[in-house]
């Protein structure tokens, strides 16, 4: 197989790195990945400046990139340099330092990679972790991913889905599939005034969950120590909701 | 009412300047959008640095500020500062300067608005046209504006669903509803060298429609000399597909 590995966090992420040792079991490995952290960049890509990519290393089954764009960019540039004859097998990223659960998947460079593989017709896993701490080990999750993997290029889903898959802190009890939580960002800025006496905003925020009680969402698999499985679709089209409004007359 | 509005190509955009007029009608416009363009920023925001927020104008019924964070940096930090007791009734965004259509809402800094506004609740509506010429005359859309945002007010959707309208270039044959097109972007990078011998790349890019003889997505509306009204929804959950993924035991 000829899979291609990109993130959010950055080439030098041990979350990058554990991912790419697993991976290597499953064939030729192509890893291109933001020079440092870009997390929250959503699919956002870079206009209006041109991109750099540089080899890192170069080993047999092993080529490692470093891209001065977003996640986005990193595989569309990949996509582009190293696989314009032949698509790769498999896209993973990750793994995240840091959950994509609920609306995170709408900021989450890590699911950027993703939707970008999967609009490109490649097979696309996102993983991520609930610790944000850069040292946090993750070996915990070695005996999970392979498995995972190897079950999804299994069920070979058809175009146009890709996977958001989380995993909790400590012991893992399971692995159950989920829907996105719905929830919201909030409290999210700190206000300071800089010593000219100017306003400036940090971002911080609190989740807030909408469904506290449900079992069956990607929030609640993490917060309860299961992997989530969550699959998503690339098509955002309300299609329920498109045959309601078509009972309504749209002529103006 | 009270109406937020952003967009991506920024606070001295044309379009935005057509859409505050238009908005003006239905009550009370507070605008909060970035320093410059940033398209194509999807729904990133800034992290590790701080954001600014100045006025530009304050009138009654309108307040401009300029921010200067990416698009979903704006309404994240208009809520906070503006709305914190009571959201907006209505978040419009754009008018786009290029269409977003098919996977471009996936990019679309105008949609990032559009979807972190849906996401906190409020009825959600962004507007795109086909041009991107900063320059190209924009009153053509002018008698559709107001009685399609009067329509979905009348509607009333449910949460987690806002919408996606793109306008044709030219004369405009009517308004159709619509799927998001299947389609990706390919062939998107020129490569070149730079005086010191160095690769560098720029985005350039080409829309592939997967789907051309398909007559009711958003990307034939405009092509035939529609507007587009795409309903979406935040969550992104394959659920008819996570059904299919039930039947399989997922014990590793």
């Amino acid at each position: 197989m000829k899979i291609l590995i990109s993130n959010d966090d950055g080439f030098m992420s041990p979350g990058i790195e554990l991912l790419t040792t697993i991976m290597r079991r499953f064939g030729d490995v192509t890893v291109v990945a933001p020079d440092s952290g870009r997390s929250g960049q959503s699919s956002a890509f870079t206009i209006g400046k041109p991109l750099r990519m540089d080899k890192v290393s170069e080993e047999p089954g092993l080529r490692r990139y470093v891209c001065s764009g977003t996640p986005t960019d990193c595989v569309k540039l990949a996509l582009h340099e190293f696989f314009a004859d032949e698509k790769p097998d498999l896209l993973v990223a990750g793994i995240n330092h840091g959950a994509n659960t609920s609306t995170a998947i709408l900021y989450s460079g890590t699911m950027g990679c993703v939707l970008e593989g999967c609009e490109n017709g490649i097979l696309s896993i996102g993983f991520s972790q609930c610790n944000h701490n850069w040292n946090t080990p993750l070996c915990y999750l070695e005996p999970y991913i392979e498995p995972i993997v190897r079950k999804l290029i299994e069920l070979n889903p058809p175009k146009g889905i890709c996977f958001n898959i989380n995993a909790p802190e400590g012991a893992i009890k399971g692995v159950v599939l989920t829907r996105q939580c719905d929830g919201h960002w909030g409290k999210e800025f700190e206000k300071r005034v800089d010593p000219t006496g100017r306003d400036y905003y940090w971002l911080t925020g609190e989740f807030f969950n909408h469904e506290p009680d449900a079992a069956d969402t990607d929030e609640a698999a993490v917060q309860n120590g299961f992997i989530s499985i969550c699959p998503v679709k690339i098509d955002m089209t309300a299609h329920e909701y498109l045959a309601e409004m078509e009972k309504i007359n749209w002529q103006l």
